[in-house]
């Protein structure tokens, strides 16, 4: 249609070029550009079945429509599988010494953070869950596989013994303490497919396992080297990068995600925010050096089940003992409150770890995992400024806090994943120990004698807790509906401020959330809210008069 | 630009067609029919200037920047003098025996709604403090303006007397029983200006007053018939409408908005929901009929102290004096609510009914004025389930309500106004009785035994009243911000239902509240959400993280 400029005049304050059909319809058009910077809405060309169209989007979030199946506390958590934690900018690297990502979005230096390990060891379990079983190649096991170590010099050795801990044959290796860095023995790899490394090793005394890796990056090589060191990252500005794994003596199994620590490491020396994108197109070899014994090198597509272990062994050993909780080191500022000191607990924190080790206790059925989840309730039951994670809203709904502020802050995304977490553990207590049925199994005293966990009580402990929690959450709920969009917190009501409006990722989480809820709660409230937040991404909001 | 056609695919969900520039620069163009209606947003073609434009509008309400001069109890009320309530399609017509409207919003025989009464009052109160004086024309006045009646026969007689209460000339008439309807004496007015009505009469025996009027409705003749007897209103669907004003014997002022009359008593044959536009173009003649005394007969552009003064007679007599409210003879019902039955008090009518009479005490001194304010303080320390209209939001704040719901509903703009005719009277205490300052005036006493007024027991109860009310607001008012706009009540939280959106001309009303809030109170939260819930109205919405 032939069309005509035409001016625009927005709310009576700024002009906008438009256009007009010539014709007698007169019909008007504006300019996505305007669009999209006024309605803050998305839109991209895009071209299939043959022709070019234009894609508009009210949000960006990407919306599950349902959950596939009834929810289990050992089964799939929310979309963790589609988390990739490590490759978040705001992880600084995956810790060589731990396995579990270091966070530095509150202090560069790096920290741990225990909701991000929590993060890391759910995504990789769930990722497990639904990907298909690890492609793997087996390098030297050194019982079927035993190919040839090159050596740097002479008095580099290898050579097959017993080891009667792992109760098979492994490969024992001596280098001279003098070679240096990347010489020793060197084990040809070649792998152009998988990128994941893991082997079994002990030191004896210092060494280093260095992995050389073709990459995209102009066909330049890096080596990653990894150091019985307590350095954390290092890379050297040209092609050595540097993990510290400590000083153990004993043996341990290594997973590592070869192009995570190529990219983390070379991320150190970008001053920009920009993205490192290099990839890796050839695991090339491994060399080892110092002394020690090695097994079972393998380079595979995933090892998330090593990673989900990594993450659960963490919150075990980094628990409070005192607290109960995971105490964040790090100073967490939020805009209209005091700063938070470090050594604060998140009731995310503590939901997210029970989440985390009711899954770790029904695969592995490691105690220490119970009775880390037993003592992980104690910040529930204590108000934040008190040192839990306890608030409460005008003195009638009792909160979980995800950050300990003074007032309270009252985030929804969460207090929910408290409740995850308090019903992930209240469900392996009734599932794996037959808490809550009418009649408490016969050797319930025997069982909570030998765990050293008092059952019936903490179960009932964690049922109040769960339950107190819904109550609040089936009740206040619709404070967080903004008629268009959701609310993350609410600083508006607590601080007379303006409302901070939930980004699309975050009512994403919202409406995750609540399908997950009500896939757990017989209550109507939250289908009917999901799908009324559901509409809020589609641009459909609630009604006015 | 040349442009052609481009597929827009919406939410992934169906299909607009759109434009995209054939340059290089491939802009895309969205029609305006899809804005409009996916975004609620408005525009229209405008032609100034010289040259067309169109106009962009994020919403259709009309926003005051700023109150003009600081708020008075005396002053102008909001943006009342722009209110047109008699017009409203909700109001029946304004009923001939009490000058007041009469509202079909949720009845269509018509009833007394308080409310709109009090708006009728107070709306017509402020167009007399902001228009020009009226323009009057006087057609009879029996002592310097003494015209020729036509009498219909011999029988119709006219003469001049003195009156002892008016203590002037007024004119006796006297015409047959018999005659019809439409005849007896007739005064020739031929007026092609003004259209509002007004006489002083006094009827011995019954009697009619008929006035003719041209229209521009196919320059059709119809005839506005005002008889004594109690008919509301009627229409032969033909060119006779008829209003009763009442057996009354003695003395009264009757002003009537002919154009009104007449507009409603034609609305009364349409059955189709379209407003009557008939326009009158001359007032030709008024006809009286029976015998009494007339006086004063003037048409004139506006008559508003008279409207005020019967919104305010009327709020006086039909007080009741046991609850000290203005029952509500109708059954509310509110969506999620059981339904309100008859006889319910709204704290919006205690409020209204409380600016109107401090307005009306101001004006005339009279002191039924004052014993009224000082019995309608009363519901504001009632629960509504026990007659009163007060609230509590959480066991925490006290609040106003407009409708008794069971739950409570916490409507904004009813509240606000409600604590805005608590002000009007604390005020008029101050400022008429010394209340409030530090010594009280000497006669404080034997004023209010005179004015059998406890003055300074009812200025410390609305005092009380409206700082309880200010606090709850304070704290509240975040509630009720949705983000991008602002939510008519809190039925959300209290049913667990979607949020009730403010349409935008409530939305308005909330910031031409806001803005009455932030002159008569220091906290900056006034001003501070004034501005925000202002830049609703242009697309700005609160910030997401
Ligand atoms: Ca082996
Ligand atoms: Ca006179």
């Amino acid at each position: 249609p032939p069309v005509a400029p035409l001016e625009c005049l927005i709310n009576d304050d700024y002009p906008v070029q438009c256009l007009k059909t010539t014709d007698k319809d007169e019909i008007v058009y504006m300019p996505f550009s305007f669009i999209e910077k006024y309605f803050e809405v998305y839109g991209a060309m895009k071209h299939y079945d043959g022709y070019d169209r234009f894609e508009f989007s009210h949000s960006y979030g990407k919306v599950i429509n349902e959950l596939p199946t009834p929810y289990t506390y050992h089964g799939m958590l929310m979309s963790f599988d589609t988390y990739n934690v490590e490759v978040r900018d705001r992880v600084k690297c995956v810790s060589g010494i731990e396995g579990v990502p270091l966070s530095s979005q509150w202090g560069k230096h790096g920290y741990f953070y225990g909701i991000q390990i929590c993060q890391y060891g759910l995504s990789h379990y769930c990722k497990n869950l639904v990907q298909k079983l690890p492609q793997e190649t087996v390098y030297e096991d050194a019982d079927t596989i035993q190919p040839v170590w090159k050596q740097s010099n002479k008095q580099c050795i290898t050579q097959y013994v017993d080891d009667p801990l792992i109760r098979n044959k492994v490969v024992k290796f001596t280098t001279p303490d003098s070679i240096p860095l990347g010489s020793g023995l060197t084990l040809h790899i070649g792998n152009t497919v998988e990128r994941v490394l893991s082997f079994d090793i002990r030191f004896v005394g210092n060494g280093s396992i260095s992995v050389m890796v073709d990459t995209n990056d102009k066909a330049k090589q890096y080596t990653i080297h990894y150091i019985t060191n307590n350095l954390l990252l290092d890379f050297d500005h040209r092609s050595n990068i540097f993990y510290g794994i400590g000083a153990t003596q004993s043996w341990r199994h290594i997973a590592r995600d070869l192009v995570t620590d190529l990219r983390k490491g070379i991320g150190l020396s970008s001053t920009k925010k920009k993205k490192v994108k290099t990839s890796i197109t050839k695991v090339t070899c491994l060399i080892v050096r110092g002394s020690g014994f090695i097994d079972n090198i393998t380079v595979s597509t995933s090892q998330h089940m090593s990673q989900f272990q990594a993450a659960s062994d963490w919150i075990v050993k980094n628990q409070d003992p005192e607290s109960g909780g995971w105490k964040n080191d790090i100073e967490r500022v939020l805009p209209g409150y005091d700063p938070i000191p470090p050594g604060w607990l998140s009731a995310m924190g503590q939901g997210q770890a029970l989440s985390l080790l009711s899954r770790a206790y029904y695969v592995y059925k490691n105690e220490s995992y119970l009775k880390t989840l037993a003592l992980g309730l104690l910040p529930f039951t204590l108000p934040s400024n008190k040192g839990g994670v306890q608030a409460m809203f005008m003195g009638k709904y009792v909160w979980y806090e995800e950050y300990p502020t003074s007032p309270s802050s009252f985030v929804l995304n969460g207090f929910i994943y408290s409740l995850i977490g308090l019903y992930d553990f209240k469900s392996l207590l009734e599932d794996q120990f037959g808490m809550g049925s009418e009649n408490l199994p016969a050797d319930t005293v025997t069982q909570s004698e030998r765990l050293g966990v008092n059952l019936p009580k903490v179960y009932s402990q964690a049922s109040k807790l769960f339950q107190d929690g819904m109550t609040s959450l089936k009740a206040m709920l619709p404070l967080y509906d903004g008629g268009t969009r959701t609310f993350y917190d609410l600083r508006h009501f607590i601080l007379k401020i303006q409302p901070k409006i939930a980004r699309w990722d975050y009512h994403v989480t919202h409406l995750d959330q609540l399908a997950l809820m009500s896939s757990i709660s017989d209550d109507p409230i939250f289908q009917q809210v999901f799908q009324r937040w559901k509409g809020y991404t589609v641009g459909k909001p609630s009604q006015h008069n």
